[in-house]
């Protein structure tokens, strides 16, 4: 078998992303300028900002009057009413609220802080003003670009939306995948044999993040501005999988 | 600025490990064989596995005693009383216990399943007889290799120590610091400024659990015996960090 051996690289300059914007033009055009060409296998990770930006996904605070439950929330949090009822208004419910922190379960299931929502990297921003957005559907969205791409190269291809979130028990974010398309996002373990010949028992692991995890490295840095990586030369499971496979259903929540 | 290209091998073929077995020679031998040359900058990701086997962490189930504790817990989440004592014998508290789940604060703080204690990879291991606990003090052991392939290269490195972990709210495990030495675990990016001049307000960034994916992604799947991974072309600021940065304080833990 191959010695493992996987490339991660930043798709370098990407320019910024304005609403509308053909995100699957722009990365084949930022591909070619690096003289990259799509392969069999390729990952395209995108950085959710991209995604909600071209998505039009920017809201002004201006243009939000936050509710009598916004408020009350908006006092124990100690963050602005109009951010909170947004943050509200992208959430299934609030798992944990003090001051500094609002960690809500997201429409989509996602358990992160501020339902994602983000005053950073956001142009026109003038006193922070303008937030973000989480996409509408980060998995639509990566199923889209997906196809893109594929119909513009030919290649079998996968394609992951990432955010940073929070972790319980640790500190600092990590690369974490919201959307996904063309790959297995869990591997089931389970009937696998580990080196011993014995079948393991249970382990599932959770691929996509991994992925996202690792573009995340290169992504990383907010100054930087490249918010999409390439991740070529890791073997991965062609598979129907969204990123909602990576969430855990409440049922099986240990920590609600 | 270059364009972040990182790239992520398996050292392969590594040999099984046994106790007193050197990491650092195996590790040169190995990096040799694949005509591979350590260069400063250069990350070594060591999955927990190969560490603990070395230090001799493997531990027969027939030795143990479990005392009433482990026994009446051992009903609770319906695994074998003398691996329950063992869990409990290599954790601070119980933080959650469910039939076939037992979820702890281990002694050095990581909150995860079973105190990172598997009985899969360890051979002898007849009817499950034997298994594996983590390695006594990872960051120890992660500062004791960074030191041997320093010396023997001259370059500057670091370590990593990962295991995979499973996650609140998240299907699936990840791979996951519990040692480091040479770089920054946690990056604080309080006062960088985002693309747009303004300064970010809170993001730590759990930097060598992103790297610890990362090269997780490669080691992954269980039969393949790949534990260690070089991570290339990252770049990362030197410090004495370890992987206890990564550890939330008890008294921000939101999730006891």
């Amino acid at each position: 078998m191959a010695v493992p051996n996987v490339n991660i690289v930043a798709l370098s300059p990407y320019p910024l992303i304005n609403k509308g914007d053909d995100l699957v033009a722009i990365t084949l055009a930022a591909l070619a300028a690096q003289k990259l060409v799509l392969r069999d296998g390729d990952i395209l990770v995108y950085a959710q900002k991209v995604i909600s930006k071209s998505e039009g996904r920017k809201v002004s605070l201006a243009s939000i009057r936050p509710g009598n439950g916004a408020i009350e929330l908006s006092k124990q949090v100690e963050k602005d009413p109009r951010l909170v009822e947004l943050i509200l208004s992208e959430s299934q419910e609030v798992v944990r609220a003090v001051p500094n922190v609002l960690i809500v379960r997201h429409r989509l299931g996602y358990v992160l802080a501020n339902a994602g929502i983000d005053a950073s990297n956001v142009d026109e921003c003038i006193d922070d003003q303008y937030v973000l957005l989480l996409p509408e559907n980060p998995d639509r969205s990566a199923l889209n670009i997906r196809k893109g791409l594929s119909r513009a190269t030919g290649c079998r291809l996968a394609v992951v939306v990432n955010d940073s979130f929070g972790r319980a028990w640790r500190m600092g974010t990590v690369g974490t995948a919201i959307g996904s398309a063309g790959l297995a996002t869990v591997i089931d373990m389970r009937g696998t044999v580990d080196l011993f010949g014995r079948q393991l028992q249970s382990t599932d692991i959770g691929f996509a993040d991994e992925i996202s995890a690792a573009a995340s490295m290169v992504q990383g840095q907010a100054g930087e501005g490249t918010p999409v990586v390439l991740v070529r030369g890791l073997a991965w499971a062609e598979s129907s999988d969204d990123a909602t496979a990576l969430v855990r259903p409440r049922n099986m929540d240990l920590f609600p």
